[in-house]
């Protein structure tokens, strides 16, 4: 008799988004007049055109497939060289941070890679994720068995959670409770938060010495502007020994309906097997790859790798532009009313302290109720978001002005 | 101390067609004037242009992207709307199949999905799979912990092998070791078998009355031309309750670089908890594809919805026309050589017995050093496929004739 994963049962109801997304539909249905005016700032999806160096490029892809002789069947697991490269040279080599083309893993997106990276590591590992935290490093380890039970609170037994407050600047301290797979996010979702190389590096030194691995998620790297602050995890050092960075350009470039990302495993990167000898991780998930992806699409290789020409990296530069400014106004109108107001500043997100003492859920009604605003519930992302709330600067500046406005003139 | 999936470490060297490839890479190097005339039958893959109406769809999509107004960001992580009702009602309701478009998950590939489709099963099912296989079946399993140690001949402890001859007509009788997920692919992959429908019908009052899920992969329905067999297992009655169907448009469409596939999960298909209760799966796996994929690439899932247009229809018919002829070329070159050949009439792969007592990676030695012509040794399906090889039809029409005038001009 088959057997399902039992695991599974173990996750709560919903996950976050497909939750706001049943609130703002009964929502709408009960108030259809006020879902005409209704503005999303919920979930982190970018709203403006793809840029045109991409499009030209996955115009010339199709194009490509139409001719035998330039057709493209499967391609190489890991990725095209062409793309592999590309980014190999233009997010790392050309800033002196030492990874090589054959360490990059194309993939169709860094939900994928941080849920799938999972695969390669063994059961008994002791997993430390901060609080707040994007809800997919949680539950994929769920899912994978490598928690307890859920508490009442939503968080699971079994997990090390590493509470991120405006006191430690949303950077957690190394925790007490030993830890063999962290998950880092640097610019931080929710919080905006970004990490100083300092910070850093004294998550590499603890890795290196407890022989643990830590996942970092650069998605919005693009979003740094400014100096200092480190773009990948492999600006520390001694952190291709200890780390996995997994990169996007769903946030970067507008790929959140295109999808690529891609995942940088360095050579020498090594976790224990059960008997205790080094096992390198590259080739592991080379076979994890091979075996159970098939590549990202060639059409959408191609429209990455634009990203590069130097017209891609003007387009891309001021969509960045555009996503910050929209930032930069959402942070101006949350302060003006008083609240309290972080990240938005190297991150297409603002996180902000819910007023009046009202907890993340209820002022997420009362925004979607009043304003007609869709944000994030702070809570959706953990124990310690409780009390915070998630606004997205992916948006037109037409909409972010009149949810600014809203906030200044409608709000009570 | 992180600690890596030592079940990986149970998997042989090398996955079948990266073994092919070294070897043909080793003697192209060796051979530099023979690797200009390789002919490559391995690797299943689609060779001529992508149906026109698949590459103006895909370039519409692109210009949907470059306004705001047509932009597209984060889709359905099950597939959009569009995608799934073209499906339900062109592959199963025109042909009388109960299947609904909420029943269809669009990936972005039928590797992903038989390997994925892993996570939502418990441990302590017990696998069986024919033999000769789809090699990514055995590799999930073993990396999934599913299986004990690799025997010497390759095959693993702990799986119910099922092998496939010319005297079951390459159909697998009911294992007398209990099942619980039984791996079923018609028209098969490699043996270009189909089942029929009281075959297929034993296969599905087994698992209904013994509680096991049959994971169907119809990859190669497409090819089905001869009257009276099975294109689903739906087609059979009860299957809904034992079965989760994989199709691709991979070898339909000519997607293997595109990428789009998708998998059917009847609603009420159900597999049991640790507590012996009932559990549907249909909200497992829904729950693992918004958990960990962002659903394929809105361009091509536009492509792949033209499929279903009656200009789709028709070019995506001539194509399959184009490889089932070649098929029937080589079938005819291999037959005429005296060979004992299998498949190539409703698929396109054929499979021939090796001459003169050779055994299957000799065979393909003596392809790839005297005929310059690459084959995929039957050994690399599995123990039972030892002694038999695979041609594949994927290929142009001028090449296809070059390898059966080699059979018949250059063989010794």
């Amino acid at each position: 008799m088959a057997r399902v994963n039992d695991h599974y049962l173990k996750l709560r109801a919903g996950y976050l988004f497909p939750e706001i997304a049943r609130r703002v539909s009964s929502f709408s249905q009960e108030n259809p007049e006020a879902a005409n005016r209704l503005i999303r700032c919920g979930i982190g999806d970018v709203t403006e055109p793809l840029p045109l160096a991409c499009r030209e490029a996955m115009h010339a892809a199709v194009d490509d497939l139409g001719a035998r002789s330039s057709f493209h069947g499967y391609g190489p697991e890991q990725g095209y060289p062409f793309l592999r490269e590309a980014i190999a040279k233009g997010d790392f080599q050309d800033r002196g941070i030492p990874v090589s083309a054959d360490e990059i893993f194309i993939s169709d997106g860094s939900k994928c890679d941080t849920g799938n990276i999972l695969e390669i590591f063994g059961p008994g590992n002791r997993i430390a994720i901060t609080d707040p935290v994007y809800p997919v490093y949680v539950d994929t380890n769920v899912m994978a068995g490598n928690t307890g039970a859920a508490r009442a609170d939503g968080s699971f037994e079994g997990l090390v959670y590493m509470p991120c407050t405006p006191e430690n600047g949303f950077v957690p301290s190394i925790p007490e409770a030993p830890a063999d797979l962290i998950y880092l996010c640097y610019p931080n979702n929710p919080t905006g938060a970004t990490a100083t190389r300092e910070q850093l590096r004294q998550w590499v030194d603890y890795a290196r010495s407890h022989g643990a691995i830590i996942l970092y998620d650069a998605a919005y790297e693009a979003y740094i502007v400014e100096p200092g602050i480190p773009r990948s995890i492999y600006e520390i050092e001694g952190a291709r020994e200890c780390a996995i960075e997994f990169r996007s350009f769903s946030k970067t470039s507008g790929f959140t309906g295109v999808r690529c990302a891609f995942t940088v495993i360095p050579r020498g990167l090594e976790a224990r097997t059960a008997g205790g000898a080094a096992q390198p991780l590259h080739p592991l998930w080379l076979r994890r790859q091979t075996t159970k992806f098939n590549g990202a699409s060639y059409i959408v290789q191609r429209g990455a790798a634009a990203v590069y020409t130097e017209a891609g990296r003007e387009q891309v530069t001021t969509l960045i532009r555009h996503y910050l400014q929209n930032a930069n106004l959402l942070r101006g109108a949350c302060q003006a009313r008083g609240w309290s107001v972080y990240g938005g500043v190297n991150a297409p997100y603002v996180w902000v302290r819910c007023p009046a003492g009202l907890d993340s859920w209820s002022f997420f009604d009362r925004m979607l109720r009043h304003l007609h605003v869709v944000v994030t519930p702070g809570a959706g992302f953990g124990a310690a978001g409780e009390g915070y709330f998630r606004i997205s600067a992916f948006n037109s500046r037409e909409k972010v002005e009149e949810v600014c406005r809203r906030l200044r003139e409608e709000w009570e």
